[in-house]
């Protein structure tokens, strides 16, 4: 058999260079990682326990596919309280995962050949998803407008590809790499440019609980059928490990998306599906603590790069700083990330992967102690390397 | 939007219609079911508590997409010592149950229209992953081979097609919905065709240590480049809940597949993984007194539906009793099941949605009192609503 005679769109994507880089660089005992989007904090106590009691309830048997009824009761209240979305429960599905709820949501709603927008820097799942569904990308860079994306943008995306018939867009609010939350006009604004061409937003808000001084704003309240939100514990409950995410959606469309959602996992495990019924009925608090660390690193995160010589994005949002590299240095994201890993034993996602090769993106769901010591290696790399003054 | 715009082949395939007929007479307080492949044991105590220990330990990150090294490791030891499989650690994915493992396995291997065989009676999920998957489904029916796929009906199936690239086929030994467990001379015989014709044969051996006074032999030994198995925890440790499965295939072509995997669900639940290291490390034997109960009431429930007046296929393995509903019923599939359900209060699964509208399917993992009380309500059924003498 070989290899170039398999489906064509799955040879088309690369595994993915984070985890990758990720996963390369953890052969180094000393390394210190701010790479993944993986919270430091462990799952509250309260939600491991209602996993325990499920265990030892025997509570191991095939959930139904849309996930346990208590469970997207829980969800529909808990969400509608955070967010204000309005959805009953039998218009949301319980998936493995924000990831699973993108890849079976964007199977779903298009067909081969449509295309889709997703404004850059991105993470890097959407492109290989669309990719894999044998769909147009439109990369549109927003870093000319605060990283923001505007109607104006949309409008043009699809008037310059006047072939194509652009049919979605993938939104992340709070935004992964950048960190960027978008204000209510902000998200306002988009709706009626996608409402009257017709376009699906697949609405990634897993980041929504962690903003900083300003609220979080779903698209959904203004463009309600044309919205597929996507959400889930990993971040708000430092669940990363436990697969658990959320689909929201008009009717109709959801009992399509779930009916792929079946085909393709079955269901969520029931005993995480048990921790999550816990999450949403009595841990309503807990992303709070985690929130006043993450915001506390953030400033001391943007502060430290600024004082290397970084432009840095103003984080609003999520737990990522995403930074300039300085120009004195002459390195791209990659020869940046890869000498601060063999040199200086600290790891950094480059921007590449994201769409910016300029770029660092730092997370800081990290340790006080593995933040300072990889602000300290950024900053000797840069009195190290500098061709030039930075600044 | 409308509901037309969207991926026409999703629109193909109806939600599974097994699991449906579950949900639905699930309402019927007074219901016993036999209908989903369920075991009615509990997970094993010791498993158990390797999950209690992972979540204790917090073990709640992100795993590496492949699944934990220690876990491939397992899985290559215990499958080998079982059935022979002959695979390393980096040719083993670790997936969200066998449900999964077939879901990008399909999506990988092939290119959209290729042609892909399913022996009937089948498993629902195979014809609705590759129709997702626009590929062309040979739906070829066993029945008359005592439910067995013979080579020749293999070539048939190409010969008859010969504007279709036919390249794959999915097997399900032992079978389900049949029960049927292929003998080694019947495992060994399919290879040359496949071979010959360059046919992909996806392995789906779940059921593989669910066998009653045989082995279980996998095509893998015979056809090592051809073939990619589907495993899992579900059948053999009662683990189906925590949705635990596993792809072991050639390298490269896995590397593919993973990659799919991983922009599908990124990794299988974390602490779930560490049940599964504890249930292959420690937990061979786990399915022995499972085993033992299955015989018993695999005999049971062949006899009294021969009793009944049914004709029973032979099972040789899994946990079902196929058996084909009395012509003097004058009933389908679809009547006996829903007559069964609201006057005896009893559920079976329908053979139709396998592919055989004159059969049911009985799941006889359930407990002596469920089966004892279904077969009287299957005797009553007959006396009650035979037009004419049953045989």
């Amino acid at each position: 058999m070989e290899l170039n005679e398999i489906n064509p769109y799955v040879l088309k994507v690369m595994p993915s260079a984070m985890r990758k880089f990720d996963h390369d660089i953890s052969v180094d005992p000393k390394i210190i990682k701010l790479t993944l989007g993986e919270p430091n904090f462990n799952v509250p106590d309260h939600i491991k326990q209602a996993a325990i009691d499920a265990i030892n309830d025997n509570k191991s048997h095939y959930p139904y596919y849309w996930g346990y009824q208590e469970l997207r009761d829980a969800a529909s209240k808990y969400y509608r309280d955070k967010f204000g979305y309005d959805y009953p429960a039998d218009q949301i599905v319980v998936t493995v995962g924000a990831t699973e709820a993108v890849a079976v949501t964007v199977k779903t709603l298009f067909k081969p050949g449509d295309a889709v927008i997703i404004p850059t820097p991105a993470y890097p799942l959407y492109d290989a998803s669309t990719t894999l569904n044998e769909l147009n990308t439109l990369l549109v860079d927003t870093s000319d407008d605060d990283f923001i994306l505007t109607p104006a943008k949309v409008q043009k995306a699809i008037d310059d590809h006047p072939d194509l018939n652009v049919k979605g867009l993938i939104l992340t609010d709070p935004n992964n790499p950048t960190g960027v939350a978008y204000s209510k006009e902000q998200i306002a604004a988009l709706a009626p440019v996608l409402k009257k061409n017709g376009i699906w937003v697949i609405s990634d808000e897993i980041y929504g609980e962690l903003t900083y001084g300003q609220k979080h704003y779903s698209i959904s309240e203004y463009l309600p059928d044309q919205t597929i939100i996507i959400n889930g514990l990993s971040k708000s409950h430092a669940m990363t490990g436990y697969r658990l995410g959320f689909i929201f959606g008009p009717s109709g469309f959801v009992d399509e998306i779930a009916k792929v959602h079946q085909f393709t996992v079955t269901a969520a495990a029931s005993i995480v599906q048990y921790a999550a019924i816990e999450a949403l009925e009595h841990g309503q608090d807990d992303s709070k603590p985690m929130l006043q660390e993450y915001e506390k690193r953030r400033d001391f995160v943007a502060k430290e790069m600024t004082e290397a010589g970084f432009d840095v994005v103003h984080p609003g949002g999520a737990f990522y700083v995403f930074a300039k590299i300085p120009v004195g240095l002459h390195m791209d994201s990659w020869a940046f990330v890869k000498t601060l890993a063999k040199e200086y034993h600290i790891g950094l996602m480059p921007g590449d992967p994201f769409g910016d090769n300029e770029y660092v993106r730092i997370s800081y769901a990290a340790s006080d102690e593995a933040l300072a010591a990889a602000m300290k290696a950024v900053k000797q790399l840069v009195a190290d390397h500098s061709v030039e003054p930075t600044k």
